[in-house]
């Protein structure tokens, strides 16, 4: 099976690299407007080849993205210091309006995996340029995760064994949804009491905030995030590429609130299957309303 | 990492296979008083070699343990017709109260990882005849999963988005404990019924006698059971040989029940590290304290 | 992708045990007259869900091999003893007759991957019986991995930087292509020489013997080979998934030869896409021919 | 097991990358003289948490690297533009002067694998600062990766079914061993007259020209090169844990050239056991030489 990356930055090349060491697929093409860094990546990443599990991977222009069953889209620019996160929105959009059109007119049947940001309103973005395509976007597929890796190094525990959500806007308004979180099962300060360690509402407003921080954290560190964020969409690709009927946070198109979001979704061939509305609590509720409220805001600037 | 399979028959040489397959050790020792067999079934798996990710896999004698992170315990007999299981408790016992002592002296340092049946009370037998030495059995890690893999097949979801515990005997007596079970963190019911999934009581009491059924199904059908059990030890061993700290529920020692039985533990390096008591409902509580009393009466009956 | 399974007993469901812990594919059917078998070979390993990156392993009629990319055959007989090979070949081509119409009916775009002994002779047989289909058999895949395994072994390296082809017939006659064996790129006696290892006509004698007698020995100790087989099953449909374009000694129809046999072939999406003829010595190829000469005999026996 | 990295720049944290999506290990620790660096990068690769096999991944001082089976060390600064290699081996010596002995005082028992530029003039540097220790280079084990990846190409196949050497320098005296080079055990012009394809001087030239030139056509498209290169010390790192006795052209001292440099060597547990003369032609001896002897050169610069 067949993956196009669009925007063979960081992101995108991270990400490719992760379905290369992965074996998800066997071929993988990159292709970004600077036509040498897609042809460069592709070749640091083809000389992982002995690891590889035989994916072939090249570069070239867009139609190359022919036969592809997911398309990750990872192309744009990122916030730059003193820029306005709506800046941010109108270059990006400007990009999309470009782009989308020229890919689904190579790869018409792809499912569309958007991980530019902001990744909401680009999905919901991506939607009305590609009428009728399977659209989603890496929404908080990865702040889950980290949300679940706090809680797992407390737990002392496998993060395989931690369930919880993070809803919402893949940004500030993001909603971490507590009352989803649970260990093996057991509400979090239940295992915690069986196994033993400390949980106090300082180290769940830490986990909060480290959920919440980490990628400005990341980013202070080393200026961008890339690992995680390409593991999230390779993961993300397998389900679709597998038809695994995955349960992962991504971000789609939403008639209850008007805009794209994530929330708890199926995942398989053809992208997003269903929608399985989590159980919150009347305050996380508000917090997703408030969060689909700043997200319908931000899309409607960009009309 | 080395790992030890005393028993070569259908259950132990499918463990060793699967580890093969995975990559989960580095080497691999079957031993089995028929040395035949055992030679046969390590040259059938060193076979593999092309897909094995380097596992050397040999054939030996007891001593040959030596070096052994984990031993796997598969050795004795199955249920003959027309044989009372406390007949088979009799002789698999008797078995093992001449290779325990050996497996020890061969491999002191190891995790004895028990899957011959009765598996609770060989496991208690087995942690009589090693003293100090780490112990669990294979318990009801294999009825979890399939408990699990049925709820997800009517969910319509990848099983690892589904929780649920089999706990006590692994036997007539145990514990579907459907008050742990949930599906992307919502209990069962709620899921099926955001997912649009019939979901009666039928439905549930049909889960409930596959899940108990399922090995006489598949003996009826086969003979014998050992892809899930063989796929089952492997996880396990895993678990232990990468410190992994998963949640399994792996058979070891209780004493608050007196009786090996299974119980969600945390397993890693060394074993069983934690074990993490279920919130179970008053029936579900008093069913596990029946089995429990089962299991007390088998080893009552060693003596 | 979807993986068909014809005949589910020890080595066809050890095939799909293969795939299934290795990811090869998301689904695979097994198929049966014994229906029931078929039944509890796809729940044994359905149990392996923990483990198995999510394929759904069903079973079912003919018909549901609808949608495969690749079944693999291997229902039919094992020789019993007082039975003439020939008796085989007449009891399993009857077998044949029936089932290949029904295979390709169902599935008309497959790869068919026969297992089935006398495996060459089937081959040939399968490919009159779905003219204009893709079809090969396992071949010497599997005698040529036991060759490479037993001089890495010799060697003291890892079996992958061993080369060496098994050619002709999978059966007495093959041609053990000594010419073509090396390791890292060296002749076998030079890196044995480099290494400080021994290496005597002896040796190389034990290893003929062994890799010709591998099925021999094993069947000796365990009635039945499988695991290695089931490995080798898994590979080669791996590389028609992936388009792998690997090279593996599969038979298929051969017309220089008159007859299927195994050679070395790229192997990828549609079967084997180019047949490479190794440079042998003289004595090699007459060997060959010989061995061509005892399928043509055996073929013209089915007439 | 446990697998350390020194300097997590673009090199350091792709290996840790690397091994992480493999499920080379169970531990990583980072270490950097930048330590918030180090910290971002193993946050960034902890996020890959759901696809990492249970790696536990971490940053810390020198001293965390304590227990660590391998120690991988990238450390150290990329010629700049202007600066002569001489200037960079100065600078990376000194930084190796202060670590590597700190880093034996911290993991006594390691191997340690030198990534840094110039790799085998450091690899010699790191042995004389490690009496006893086990070290060695990933030498030209990439460039190794890279030689065959283009030949793959040409040949229409899987690059595992190619074989051949680069040995010597990993620089610009490196030498195209085209005397090992073969492909499915034939020499490699064989191989593709049977495979119909073209193979002229040009283009043996233009892949030597592309393995030799692969590391500045990447640095011109992207600045960097880390994909090929994490892969490669994963793929080193593994053989070691897994005591695989693998064959990689890693660098080691060669008392033979008085330098470290790169042949075929059997790598396992330890390290370098073994080192395989090739069978080279009298040119590419002469070759080897000089590239020896330009190391020698290099090396004697730094007393
Ligand atoms: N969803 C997430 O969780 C997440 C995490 C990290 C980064 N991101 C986002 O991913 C995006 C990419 O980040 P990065 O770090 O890879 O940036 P980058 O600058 O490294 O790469 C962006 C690439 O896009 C290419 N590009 C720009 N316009 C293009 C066009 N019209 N056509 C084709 N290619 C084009 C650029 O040439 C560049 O190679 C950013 O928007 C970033 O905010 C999202
Ligand atoms: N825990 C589970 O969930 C589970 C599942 C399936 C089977 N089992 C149990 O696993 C055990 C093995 O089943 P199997 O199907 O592999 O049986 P099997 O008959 O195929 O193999 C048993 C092997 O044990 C060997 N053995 C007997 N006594 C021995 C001794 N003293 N020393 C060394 N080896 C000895 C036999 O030679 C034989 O090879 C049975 O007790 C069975 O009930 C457990
Ligand atoms: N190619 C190799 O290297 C290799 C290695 C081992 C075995 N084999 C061959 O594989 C074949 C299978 O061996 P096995 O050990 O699995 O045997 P087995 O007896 O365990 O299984 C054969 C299965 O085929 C089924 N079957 C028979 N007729 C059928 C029909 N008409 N339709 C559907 N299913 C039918 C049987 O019910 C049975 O389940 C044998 O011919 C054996 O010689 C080949
Ligand atoms: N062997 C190969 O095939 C190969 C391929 C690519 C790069 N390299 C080499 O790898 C090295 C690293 O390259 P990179 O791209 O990761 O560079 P980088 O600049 O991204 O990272 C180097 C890291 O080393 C750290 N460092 C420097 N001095 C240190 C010290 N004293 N203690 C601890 N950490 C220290 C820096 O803080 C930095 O994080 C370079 O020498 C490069 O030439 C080798």
């Amino acid at each position: 099976m067949k993956v196009g990356v669009v925007g063979a930055g960081l992101v995108g090349a991270t990400a490719a690299y992760a379905l290369t060491l992965r074996g998800s697929c066997s071929e993988i093409i990159l292709t970004d407007q600077n036509g040498a860094r897609a042809r460069a990546e592709a070749q640091d990443i083809a000389h992982a080849a002995p690891v590889s599990h035989g994916a072939r991977v090249g570069s070239g222009p867009l139609t190359d993205l022919r036969g592809s069953a997911v398309v990750i889209v990872a192309a744009g620019a990122n916030q730059k210091p003193g820029e306005s996160r709506l800046d941010l929105l109108q270059k990006n959009a400007a990009i999309f309006r470009e782009l989308i059109p020229q890919v689904v007119a190579a790869a018409p049947g792809a499912t569309l995996l958007i991980a530019t940001n902001p990744v909401d309103v680009l999905t919901d973005l991506t939607a009305r340029l590609a009428p009728g395509a399977s659209v989603m976007g890496s929404g908080t597929v990865l702040d889950s995760a980290r949300f679940r890796h706090l809680i797992a190094g407390h737990a002392g525990v496998d993060g395989t064994h931690v369930h919880g959500h993070v809803l919402g806007e893949h940004g500030d308004s993001e909603v971490l949804a507590w009352s989803t979180a649970s260990v093996a099962g057991l509400p979090v300060a239940d295992f915690m009491a069986a196994r033993g360690r400390e949980w106090t509402p300082e180290i769940r407003a830490q986990i909060d905030a480290d959920t919440r921080g980490a990628a400005a954290q990341i980013i202070a560190g080393k200026h961008a995030t890339y690992y995680g964020i390409g593991a999230a969409l390779a993961r993300i690709t397998e389900r679709v590429l597998g038809d695994r009927r995955g349960i992962l946070t991504v971000s789609a198109p939403t008639p209850e609130f008007g805009v794209s979001l994530s929330l708890p979704r199926v995942v398989g061939r053809g992208g997003v299957l269903d929608t399985i509305p989590p159980a919150l609590t009347g305050p996380e509720r508000q917090q997703l309303e408030r969060s689909a409220a700043v997200l319908r805001d931000a899309l409607a600037a960009l009309d």
